[in-house]
């Protein structure tokens, strides 16, 4: 070698250095909060245009975007513009969730020349929020990204965290970058507007949530499940405010994920492997998660980590609102021999990267071990009987 | 609003806090370079799997894979694969950069099961470069890249500094994030296999380097213009060195070009612009860029700046290495009215966020102003007679 040197690079803030999480009571009035919020900001920021001279390309889906709440919003656009905002809808569910989508943000960003002081604003579940801040992480290299997040999902997990995302062919997630919102806001209120599905499986992530880090969320959840299923709305605020709390706590510490972040997987690797093995679609995805975490319970205890106690509390707790306990979920009990095709989806996630499956247990509430499991052990879980 | 908090994001080293520059002498092995050595290396490194174990997704061009120093190498692939490392060769040119090529990249490493901390290496000019290192920033949202640049513009310009992109429809460079290689390996050698047309626009981009950081390398280059032109290897790999560190000084005090690092752009506004009016492919970027040079001279003595002396010595320079000087450039001549189509070019540029056109002028060597310019002057250097 002749010679040799070295180029450091400062650590940078990606999309920002700080997300603002606004709480706001009643239905959602976009027209309001955008329209009139931002023409009355007079302050200057430090990329170069006020926030009032700032345009936004408004992503939503068809059903958003039919939401009695978001239509008047909808409708103050004129063949996708408004002023120099411009709005896009696209089809609606987790198989637009591609990088066709990414780039049809892009393109709209672009035919409408918008700049990179820009706003992108993603309106919708967590397809939309991830799709729309790949978007914007990608564009011109890096807009700013806001998001009103419209089901429990994205109130509590996908819109927090800087994470973004889209599959690609086969491929669940493989493609996407580590880019934060600036800005979210959060309507409870949009919660009422979902279905019985979509609500359960945004619930799974804040059970989740309470079982890694909050004691106290999950006394709450043990003693508010009527309250919860009936959607109050204080019981749900307190709920996201907590979730999202432990989350950003979460990814402050560790923003890439390069240690405990990863117990954000709780439930997670039985879970996608369930969802794989049944068939994209086929499971939601907290349906796929709760029953994850109950498999995930059932190893603690077999394991001696857990007392069985706690591991029977988890699974009586998931039955009260609906999810399914057993070891061979209803939706593959009719495949031959699920548990092995489970174990080989287990071992193909993204997060493994040793021979051994690595998975995330618990010793009891709020406290959480990483450890590599043998088959044998993963496999009795996976089948009936326990 | 009900309540608002906020969460804080640790700044964060995307790609790598570091990029190690390696200058070797005579012709590349590849073989030898990273076959052996990488299986040589036993230390381990944070994210978990040691060097060794690291899987390798070579990315290069059918003009560099067909090199007379390149074919062992690729001949010891059979089936795009040798061992655990996996090789995708990629048509040349500027127009395969594109998602499409992105999303290749990506591709073959799914199939091939390449885990995040696995490497993508990208082996040609700053084409092969930009694409592969998009593709490493959004593979799992992050593998390592590191670059064998084999052109003068990639080894003093594309490949330092990190920024990643793609072309898309009919946008140059709007898609892209910020990236840096983990590793740059230099063989000046391979500078002996570019065609005339090619060693003239990366030294372009070498020339721009000179006039903005380096009077010394400004003189080097005034008396040493026929070194350069029969490229001798001494004279190319002290500009080559001098260039990167500069280049590095920029990058490390402004990664994300909020000021400073804007300055790259000398020349740049003028040559996107001569490019996009005379179609992309019809004159080289350093061809353009290299006018552009020689118009923002211009503009700064008209507009006082600096001396016409300075201006004088710079045009000649340029005539030396055969760059066109004149007000209008051959490529647009027979164009109707090419210098209204300049403007309206330069006022499209993404960098460009106001009405007036914002230029990076000189007050001489290593003095660089940047400032908004009214359309009245840029016409005047863009119409003959100037």
């Amino acid at each position: 070698m002749l010679s040799e040197f070295t180029i450091k690079y400062p650590a940078i803030n990606s999309g920002t250095d700080k997300t603002t999480i606004k709480f706001y009571e009643g239905q959602a009035d976009l027209l309001e909060l955008f329209k009139k919020q931002h023409s009355e900001e007079k302050t200057g920021e430090s990329c170069g245009a006020s926030l009032a001279e700032r345009r936004h390309i408004f992503v939503t889906d068809k059903t958003v975007s039919s939401l009695k709440s978001v239509i008047p919003f909808i409708n103050s656009f004129t063949n996708g513009t408004s002023g120099g905002d411009v709005l896009l809808v696209l089809e609606a569910g987790e198989k637009y969730k591609t990088m066709e989508s990414v780039l049809k943000i892009i393109k709209t960003a672009l035919d409408h020349r918008l700049a990179r002081h820009d706003v992108f604003v993603g309106i919708g579940g967590g397809v939309i929020t991830d799709v729309t801040a790949l978007a914007a992480s990608l564009f011109k290299r890096g807009a700013v990204v806001e998001f009103v997040p419209t089901t429990l999902l994205a109130m509590v997990d996908a819109a927090v965290g800087g994470k973004t995302g889209c599959d690609f062919e086969n491929y669940k997630n493989m493609i996407g970058t580590f880019y934060p919102a600036k800005t979210l806001y959060v309507f409870p209120h949009f919660l009422q507007t979902l279905s019985e599905n979509e609500f359960r499986s945004g619930f799974a992530e804040a059970l989740k949530t309470a079982l890694l880090y909050s004691p106290s969320m999950y006394e709450l959840i043990k003693k508010s499940g009527n309250d919860i299923l009936s959607r109050k709305e204080d019981v749900l605020f307190t709920i996201i405010t907590e979730c999202v709390k432990a989350k950003a706590a979460v990814a402050e510490s560790d923003f890439t994920e390069k240690n405990i972040r990863m117990q954000l997987n709780f439930g997670h690797t039985f879970g996608h492997a369930l969802e794989t093995v049944a068939g994209l679609g086929k499971v939601t995805h907290g349906d796929a998660v709760a029953w994850g975490i109950g498999r995930a319970a059932c190893l603690s205890s077999n394991l001696k980590l857990c007392t069985s106690a706690y591991k029977d509390e988890i699974l009586e707790l998931l039955s009260s609102f609906g999810w399914e306990t057993s070891a061979v979920h209803s939706s593959v009990k009719n495949l031959p021999d699920p548990a092995q095709k489970l174990i080989g989806a287990m071992k193909n996630d993204k997060k493994n990267d040793s021979s051994n499956v690595r998975l995330i247990l618990q010793r009891g509430i709020a406290d959480t071990v990483i450890t590599e499991v043998k088959d044998g052990d993963i496999l009795k879980v996976l089948s009936s009987g326990k």
